[in-house]
């Protein structure tokens, strides 16, 4: 089990050690700023993963903090914002020349609440063009000639690169759990709606869910809690577990397209965590569930018409070909047939519980294989069906590929059942490192 | 049944007819145009509908649809939409000094869809503060010393008063279906969700839903079409009804707070439809559907918090006594008390059917009496349980009080059955009239 040892070394708290140290006066908020600011220097030119980013301003945000009590939960905590999140002191450009030097009046809701908690802006992370298909400038920190995934490039890289302690992005497809499985680092997709999203640019509203990553689960639990509403109090993830999870092992229909490594990870895996006690049982996935993944497209492509109205009819030359191609087939759909995707996907969520079964968590894999070459962002197969079934998803890091490149794991849990899926993604992370 | 003399004098079209004539040659966009500015003219001072209105931008508009091939179905019709409502080429300033001048970059959906559909974007209206609770300016066009009601309160008040033929407004607890009532239009809320909510400042986002102020069901069907989801294709109203509805009265616990012209109303409308061959039985709420009162004021004031995050922390000073108020008690919600409410809810919509069971639709009153005065905008009492409910609500002028003010009557459809919902207010419009 890798561990990024360039991060280690850059930026040695995780969020929870860091705010406490800022508690204790063992640490400024200044300084870990800097430390942030001093890794920007030192890998963003290749890597690419931000939009925008003041080094000034995000110090001044420090001062601020540090001259204040430190009350919150991530007081003086920098964190990245993927650039489809409005921001009130720095524009918001959503990845499109379009929106070129947009500046939002007020804070997304989910920036509003962090910075009530006490964190600091550090900067907007690269997005896909309108978190869609197009591959950004970003690249992956293991490798600069692979993409770090999308499209919430930025933000996976940042993190991966030590950068930045935690920086929030979007799933509508595959973006959160994807990207933060190419570079290495805890992605985690909290169950649909759970997260505000005023302010969010918006994809597919019926999949579109924010997220977060960071460098272990309990890190990427805080700040979910902090923007979130349905993961319980602080601290909750810390239940015990008296008896190790029974683990179901998810091969859907795509597995056949994984490549070896993934394979090897993934039954490494399981074999690592019944070798912990854990419980676990191969299943195949029904029907009824499989047909999910046609869904989640329908819908995706069905929705990005009302995303995008706006665009596409006052500027429909500045979208790429591919997104535009989306949007033509979107504006064309036949009546019914989305209402008629959405029907049928409520009707699957209904019954999901005949999937997780007696199951705590389902186990399958987060991608199929290490980070492709950057002409594409790679393929959200293993995660459209969990985004269209609106429940929690993480991905750990498990192992490393043939080209040295991060391969993960992803968790998935029930529906707004997202505080124990934390704690057995903590259990998990934990007999990983054993 | 009392029509709108005013209304019929200076803008004689309805929006169906207008159309036609528009695409017949008959009539240009600029002539409709002008009709309400003329209208705007006369009335504006004493109702103050309208937050922002450019006389000469919405003469170019229209000019600019004569310019054109008349092909969509709203083609050079005049359109209000309430300021909470982004709009790329006016102000959006949500009724509050904090967003003071505040030009969103974009349109909303449903104002591009709107323009997608030919239509011509007349104005903003007045909203109260961020559509909560804080009366307004405006005032009822029937009688201006009475509120129009709110949070609507100028889209309500502005096709009341013959100044546009048709407004966009919202619904959180009863801020479409109580305006149109106390103003004597018809209102359609339609069912949660149906119409894309991006780029409206939301309020409660577990019940925030956009609806249509028109003067005839036919012409706010047509709008909501034009910018909602699930009303099925243009014309879907227009089905044949062989046999007269089935009526389920309901007099909810809020009954006893209705005065004796809206008791008297509701029990004349029952006779009238029982004559045109309804069958009417009055029947009681079920207790577990009471309760839904309660829990709509629980999520909308559990909910603010996050829609308001970011004026909270940074402009307190600038909202309103009221509204800083709800927003104290908001934010110190003991934990899981929204998450509660929003699954208690959840659970009775489930239910739903008990309630509906072989009804049509209910009938209901729309607001306990004819307007207040202005010191507030009237009491939701008769919406909450059916916004939090997310089905479909249309109210119809059905009467005049004893100080000539309007009084409607609420029918109330099942969750995602607008098109029925809107066939059978046809019917009971042509019942009301004959």
């Amino acid at each position: 089990m890798q561990a990024t040892e360039m991060s280690e070394t850059e930026e040695p708290y995780s969020i929870l050690n860091a705010a406490q140290a800022i508690l204790d006066g063992q640490l400024t908020a200044r300084a870990l700023t800097d430390a942030c600011l001093n890794a920007v220097e030192s890998h963003e030119p290749k890597i690419r993963a931000w939009q925008y980013l003041d080094p000034a301003a995000a110090r001044s945000q420090a001062d601020d903090r540090d001259g204040a009590v430190a009350t919150a939960p991530l007081h003086g905590i920098p964190i990245g914002i993927k650039d489809i999140i409005d921001t009130a002191d720095m524009p918001t450009e959503c990845g499109s020349p379009i929106h070129e030097g947009r500046r939002p009046v007020t804070d997304a809701t989910s920036v509003a609440r962090l910075r009530d908690a006490g964190a600091t802006i550090l900067g907007k992370t690269v997005t896909t063009e309108f978190a869609a298909f197009k591959p950004p400038v970003t690249r992956n920190p293991y490798d600069p000639t692979r993409t770090p995934g999308g499209s919430s490039s930025g933000s996976a890289a940042a993190v991966s690169s030590g950068m930045v302690p935690a920086a929030i992005g979007s799933q509508t497809a595959g973006s959160v759990i994807r990207p933060a499985a190419f570079c290495g680092v805890v992605g985690f997709k909290p169950s649909y709606g759970s997260i505000d999203i005023q302010g969010v640019k918006p994809f597919a509203r019926a999949l579109d869910t924010l997220g977060v990553f960071a460098r272990t689960v309990e890190d990427a639990a805080l700040v979910a809690r902090v923007i979130g509403d349905t993961f319980g109090p602080l601290g909750q993830a810390d239940v015990g577990h008296p008896s190790p999870p029974r683990i179901g092992l998810c091969r859907p229909r795509e597995w056949a397209q994984t490549d070896d490594a993934t394979k090897e990870t993934f039954i490494a895996t399981s074999q690592h965590l019944r070798n912990a006690g854990a419980t676990v049982d191969p299943f195949d996935m029904p029907e009824a569930f499989v047909e999910l993944f046609d869904l989640q497209q329908t819908i995706q492509v069905g929705q990005v018409s009302d995303s995008l109205a706006w665009e596409y009819q006052n500027h429909a030359e500045l979208l790429s070909d591919v997104l535009r191609a989306a949007l033509d087939e979107s504006v064309a759909f036949a009546p019914g047939r989305l209402d008629a995707a959405l029907e049928q996907a409520a009707r699957r969520r209904e019954r999901a519980d005949e999937l997780f079964g007696d199951y705590d968590f389902l186990l399958t894999p987060s991608a199929a294989g290490e980070a492709p070459t950057p002409e594409t962002t790679g393929d959200p197969m293993f995660n459209r069906i969990w985004t269209v079934l609106h429940g929690p998803c993480i991905t750990l890091p498990a192992a490393t590929g043939p080209n040295g490149l991060p391969i993960g794991v992803q968790l998935v849990g029930r529906l707004n059942d997202d505080a124990r899926l934390i704690a057995w993604a903590r259990w998990t992370e934990a007999a990983l490192r054993s």
